[in-house]
């Protein structure tokens, strides 16, 4: 047989036949990624993405970052590095944790490629189908999908503003078994709320007690709008935590680079599966974030990220008021990107966005951080990527289709 | 009860005793990157990585591409972005595929951290624990790593010099119903093998009438040392091949991006899968590699590294000729990395190595790159990586191992 017929009549090839894995035939696609696509087409407002402030990457201090890396590291800087990430790296990463109360050690880091796959990575080393996962509720959207995907089960705790109601975090230890506690306890994503003290000493000692690892993922602590910085769960809990950290948000999230800061005696089990599924994070930007880092120039860059997003959530809060409904609530965060609203009961947040969509601007529907879908009348709004003009001008377009749409919502335009 | 109480006596923490899921908790570390550790101590010449040589990585040109890419895409080059890749790399990938036969576009694209990640996300979306995979034997460790994690079943089909024995597939293929055949057509890792015209014509053949997909794992193909570039099995097969592709061997694989061409039918599969693993590649190395592209230096830096890898091979063919026992055989690849050897039957290529090691001199055994384990009497040896005297130095020392351990071994001294 030639090549020609082989070409020409390719037998019997039909790609959607193919037998894929049932749980990622299954997948969905990320709401807040397809959003992302919608998001950037022109006119868009867009509050739905957890982008930072484009015009805050400090471009050039990066461009001689690159230009140092290349004539200190050499090839190095481009080369195949460790699984575990290049040392100095992991080393400055344990440092900066150590000014945090977290004790530390490069043997506790590993480098991943952004938070998402120190989350996944982490799903992975302890979730099998049906293993139990206890998160708050809502949860962050990145978390759900890393964990559906691994078919976990979930077993949710609410919250009210000083964080998870750790007083029933006990009795659901002791029915569900679970593998992990998931937590954003700082500024979470998607609510604003923030886990207050006495709630952190008590979770980490129940879960001591349980011998149960609590996944803090924290990529918004730094970014403090007011008050004094609260004491992290793994300064409080040590091994009992695993702590996930990025730097998409202090310096730029292209860059892809996070860590796991875990016990260094399961950190090889993290190394392993690091290799298996793309053996090392990105060499060259490691080397980027290291610079700056060495320069000292962080600091200074998250003060200055901290005194933007602040006003900008100031703003937001200030254009909601005069132009929403009183019927939606909000949050008022201390730190971090996200404000969370609440419609008034029954109104359908989904709905609304049709109408939002119409008027180009977008937000994130409630349901999205909760697994179990429920939260029809809530929503996530992002404060930190719109410039100060397009927050005003896109809460205006939100409080028309709120007004127009929400019951009794004429009246308080 | 205060926080200095949990911090001191916390309670039953014991990190060892967390339930981890059983197949990462029983997974190895791979050979290859743990003998990347050793073989970065001072005085080691390793043929064990398969590393591309640094002194090739065009430094200042990357320079010039990270300068280019922050003046001319600005906070793009650094922020998030879509998780097939950013479209222009994705369409440059797609015309370079089509310049060697392979139809492409944008939508078949999608770009992944290097080609291990495309290895993985494949594993993912096809197998299941138990799905059968067939693959080349030997094959190479990378896959096997994935395959492993992933729980696949075996089966193999040997090679001789021009390739998979293809004529026992379809046999293979009735019997065993895979998801997957694996082949590293060209160059292969580690045998250094090509797969010849007509038995690619008959695989894509054989695979199309079965509809079972061929993963055509294909990072070498461009550093062919001689003769004219043979068809890839994606422009023979079309849509029955999804493709891997990397810039790691062509440019740098600390920037690691590599990618998928599969069909567009099926690529939102890996779309989502790439979302729930680590949101997209690299923001910033996508752009630097595309910049390098569209300035037209890619063809001209591959014809450097061609003529370099060439000599190296020549090179250290002649050494071994000068410096090992006859009863060592080797194959002679024409192109890529890697060349492969064989002891006489019954030596173990393992305890050889603590005496290489011994000499400060590493390669990979070939047992790595057998699923089942044997290989016991093979190795895999780099030449793209020592400098052209460490080539020469290292096999003098392998040369003095096996003059010392091989039956006969001295007789050829």
């Amino acid at each position: 047989m030639s090549a020609e017929i082989v070409m020409e009549k390719p037998g019997k090839t039909s790609p959607k036949d193919w037998r894929f894995t049932p749980h990622v035939a299954e997948l969905e696609a990320s709401i807040i990624r397809e959003m992302l696509k919608f998001s950037s087409l022109p006119g868009v407002i867009s509050f739905a993405g957890g982008l930072p402030a484009p015009e805050m990457f400090p471009l050039e201090e990066m461009k001689t970052s690159c230009a140092n890396i290349i004539d200190r590291y050499g090839s190095d800087s481009m080369q195949y590095s460790l699984s575990m990430g290049i040392t100095p790296l992991r080393e400055a990463i344990a440092a900066r944790a150590n000014e945090r109360g977290i004790k530390s050690v490069c043997a506790n880091i590993l480098v991943t490629s952004g938070a998402q796959q120190a989350l996944e990575m982490v799903t992975r080393v302890f979730i099998d189908p049906g293993d139990v996962v206890i998160t708050e509720y809502p949860t962050y959207v990145g978390a759900i999908q890393a964990f559906n995907y691994h078919r976990a089960t979930y077993e949710y705790v609410s919250m009210d503003s000083d964080g998870m109601l750790v007083d029933q975090l006990e009795e659901r230890i002791e029915r569900c078994n679970p593998k992990l506690i998931y937590i954003v306890s700082t500024y979470q994503n998607p609510s604003g709320i923030t886990m207050a003290l006495p709630r952190r000493r008590k979770l980490v000692d129940i879960a001591s007690r349980h011998n149960i690892p609590i996944i803090d993922d924290d990529p918004y602590s730094e970014l403090r709008f007011e008050g004094d910085p609260i004491t992290s769960l793994k300064a409080l809990g040590g091994d009992i935590v695993i702590s996930l950290g990025t730097f998409s948000k202090l310096l730029a999230p292209g860059l892809r680079i996070g860590w796991i800061n875990g016990p260094s005696e399961i950190m090889p089990l993290f190394e392993r599966v690091k290799q298996v599924s793309d053996l090392h994070a990105n060499t060259f930007t490691q080397y980027m974030v290291l610079d700056f880092l060495e320069r000292g120039l962080l600091d200074g860059h998250i003060d200055n990220i901290r005194a933007d997003y602040s006003a900008k959530r100031d703003l937001m809060i200030k254009a909601i008021k005069e132009y929403f409904p009183q019927s939606v609530k909000i949050t008022h965060p201390a730190g971090g990107l996200f404000l969370w609203c609440e419609l008034p009961e029954g109104c359908d947040a989904r709905e609304l966005l049709d109408y939002a969509i119409e008027e180009k601007v977008t937000y994130v529907v409630g349901k999205a951080f909760h697994p179990d879908g429920s939260g029809e009348n809530t929503f996530r709004l992002n404060f930190s990527n719109a410039s100060h003009e397009s927050i005003v001008e896109g809460i205006k377009r939100l409080g028309r289709v709120f007004g127009a749409h929400l019951p009794g919502g004429e009246m308080s335009q």
